[in-house]
């Protein structure tokens, strides 16, 4: 197989995509073109089922209350539900983007992953800290992103798992040899002190919730604008 | 057991209750308030899990979301959720005022039933439109409210249930002889026309989503005051 | 509502249903050819998929190969699945007549019954030796037929329960009061020995396996017609 | 059916059934002689799985060790698990003389209760404090006993929920009716100072836990004998 | 360890392997007759339950009335169920040969395994499209057969899927080095123009389906003689 | 990493482990007391929960009971059920010194380790005979042993599976390669002739259940004694 030069991590633009469970749901349009305008890249949306995790959160009418609202940026829906496939389908009609679940979550993950392309959006699994990559082995040619799990998905007040420096190498090793234009993003406890060590290590896309609406809480009106700038200076530095 | 006049249904005030899942999720905190200034009684919370039923929608974190955005109106919260004693829990930490739940979702009725009242908040169960009254049997010391769905919960685009009105008549004699107080709820299809004949079936609390919500489309600025205000109407009138 | 004669059982014909999984699948179509031919009136077809009994049977492939096949009596499914939603809508596909189901196995009952009906098919409930009748008391509009299994379902070498007796009475009372007409059906160690019984005490219509298809067995090549036979006289005397 | 006298409440002996949960799990088979030694009728055995209850307790092995240590006296096994067939048999073989289960634990209750019987044990069914007696309707004639929850079965710290005594009542009543010579037990927050008013609501079988071992750890070496003598007294003077 | 010629993949003879999900149900044994009439080597019989995958097809009783209607080939029976232990009991009462199942569908792997073996059946493993292939690491020692699945099982409509051939190729050199005699079967999408090819990348077993039942409605009474010949002659000249 | 000597399984003494389940329950505190006193090092807990394996042993209570009693050596909770979650931390509170789980058996395998040690226990991964070992990949920093079963969990009457020794080899080399100080135990099947054999394969743990408690039925009182210092001996004379 060819390599082209696009498919190295090297090309490839750091995105920024805040995590929306940590604004406000009493005003998420607002919220959103706040933070689209801060310079955030694409939009994350966590999704929980109280089963799959300990959380419920939200789904796919919210998705579509975004569309409606004039979001056009890309929306990255990560599910944590099990079953995955007719949420898949819900999430398409609303507008995802990016659709990514856990290979656990789903008796027929060749299937699942269909499921989202054939609906137009781009395709991924997620990797929660134990989960082995052997689920990467036969797949690689149905993927657009890897999404890997810095902290736990579903419960609250983690830190940033230090093993997933090794894992995000071994798996930007595994993307790179593949040939396939595929993302890395990496999701739980990224914040500007790590953003550049995280990069490093292989990541191209960086999922912050807390470290980013938080700043929201304070008095200065370009708070967002503020972190989200830390993060691309840490990330211009660090590369 | 002495009865006391201030327990039948004739002397328990009608509320209004518009079902936020038909508001715009995107400003949902100004939905709700525009919805209470326009004279609803209390806001209707629908929680779906995709397990219970085939959808799902918003968890706890947009109930605190409403509340911290200042919403004081009652928060209804129907659990359309199975297993539900984490998301009582969780409900009850995120500001609700009523929840309930359906009795087929609850291994320990009871002990979720008494779950809910130790939190501080009204009690009740959900019944499904060929769901048994028997479930009532051994607990009415334990409800502060009764549900009955006269649609199918979690699936679109149906019509009240005719059917609904004799096991509403049904339930309210139940309710009656018990001598609690014990509020008699409907949610499916209600709107303008028919509210009048469900409430001399003998609901006192009426659930209503899309005839409430679609009149927001309207480019009259007071589309919901006047549905609402229609519904009183009719409710005065049949009663 | 106004009661009809045509709603009584003393005017709804005895129907005779042979359950098919005493048939001989190498040959399914002779032998459900064969035994219509020797005045059987419906094809009992009984499906189980190992989790709500264990037992693995037959799906609806095998339903539409004997439509291809050309059989046009009414094909009686009986769903000893959970959940129940998709092989409804699968077995409607497939050519079935008559679908019915156990409440215990349908979070949503009054769903599952339009769904079958909104497919063209007639709609019934199936009751376990020991489940409640209450699950009639809010469908009764929507059935076509009640199953009263008078053996437990999925397991062999059963003998009919007394016990179904009394409850056939009971079930024939309210399904006579409320109007409607639904046909009463009985399931489990029918014979010619009993079936009279059976009918004195409200069936209308009865499934029988091997008391029929065992009749097979011998040389006589009208030994369907012969089974059959007796019952219709068993029926007739007793009446 | 004919009534016989010693089907009737008032002519079967009152039984007193210690819950070995509360003994000592390090000397059991001492901690069982001494309760019967000091008086005790049965021993109740109770069983979670941690999937129908939140706890895991005990299962057939430590039923077969009390036997081999050389108990004789009844042993009533109260099944809080779901699925149940698998561990009826085990208990059969594990030498349980009476079994009970929750009829939301099994698809088949007629068949569960059968098995009990098939395998020589007494058969019971469990109610839970909300659960509704319509569960006894068809299944009178495969009942040796009937046991009401007067607390949430699984979960710590609760007093003897008070509607207990209404349902002991109405079940009572059912049981007479019946003319089957069936027991009624009752489980949670029985003790000396309320057993009289229980047992005048209809119970004849009193399971009680704590109330009986927690007298051990006092100096007094006849405690046991004590307590259970005082709950005779009680029910003496109270019948 | 001693590798034997007999065991590597050249001198093991191509096995055509005709699924019967696509004969004829209502003549199914002169079906599976005319099938291996025509040259086809073993029955390929495909169990879904409707959990594991979202179908239900047939059962252990089909299996027996093939035998007892006289097929004497081997039946290799494709559990598409979860989970497997009863049914590879119920299975080895109804004469299967060969019986395989999905890794993720029990708990006990290596348990299933010897039940299989234990029963007289050959044992082995399915692996979906992306199942990474460690299940295999501690089991060889109990595989009779490895069955690659080309499309996702359950679901109709699908094309081989080509990430498939590397698999086949991984697979087939880690049963060579295993040194054990092992079958390498394939299903899904397999016909006359890819059949050379996957032998090449290591299959000697090859379920097809519609591609063979298909050419029966042609009004060419040798039909299914030409198309197994057609694949016999592709994997002549391709190997 | 730097790796120091105490890390390498040469400096680990080895430790022998009685399953309880072997013992007699109706004198558990005693049972325990003798084999502590006859040389053994620690207490091997089984817990089954009759749904990760097919069968109900013992919970919490019973640990608690043993830590009541006096017993101080540690306990060694080997989890046979799913889920994990609430289970680990109702065994922390009962005095659990070590506990392990089957990575199958938990969402959240990362979590599920981390609630361990947070606990102040000793954390574990249990692998079945067939389970690969890539559930080590990310999480060896949160280990402290590793548990391979040498037979299958929760089914009677089995033999030491020989492929054990193959993975006990694997894990070791995992183990030591990491630097972390990691026990490495098997259970099942474990005994006098073996155990020498076993410890060269790597293992330095060694569970023996029936081998050592079936010594007390013999009327030699040092029959504990005997076979605990046979393994030893046979430990140190296969080292």
């Amino acid at each position: 197989m060819t390599m082209t030069a696009s498919h190295t991590a090297a090309s490839r633009p750091f995105r920024i995509a805040p995590s929306i469970l940590s604004a406000d749901f009493a005003r998420l349009g607002e919220e959103v073109d706040n933070v689209l305008a801060a310079g955030a890249d694409i939009v994350h949306f966590d999704v929980m089922d109280n089963h799959y995790v300990p959380n419920l959160t939200i789904g796919p009418m919210v998705c579509k209350a975004l569309r409606n609202h004039g979001v056009t940026a890309p929306i990255d829906v990560h599910l944590m539900v099990k079953p995955v496939d007719q949420l898949i389908v819900d999430f398409i009609d609303a507008g995802a983007s990016i659709i990514t679940f856990h290979p656990e979550a789903s008796d027929h993950i060749d299937r699942s992953l269909q499921l989202i392309r054939d609906g137009g959006c781009q395709a991924g699994l997620v990797f929660n800290p134990a989960t082995p990559l052997s689920y990467l082995d036969y797949v690689m040619d149905k993927l657009d992103m890897v999404l890997l799990m810095s902290v736990n998905p579903g419960f609250g007040g983690q830190a940033f798992i230090p093993q997933t420096l090794d894992k995000l190498r071994d798996t930007r090793a595994r993307l790179d040899a593949s040939g396939y234009d595929i993302r890395l993003e990496v999701d739980g406890g990224v914040k500007v002190e790590n953003i550049a060590e995280v990069a490093a290590a292989g990541a191209d896309t960086f999922v912050a919730g807390s470290a980013i609406f938080k700043a929201k809480n304070a008095n200065d009106p370009h708070a967002y604008d503020s972190v989200i700038k830390q993060m691309r200076e840490a990330l211009a530095q660090g590369s």
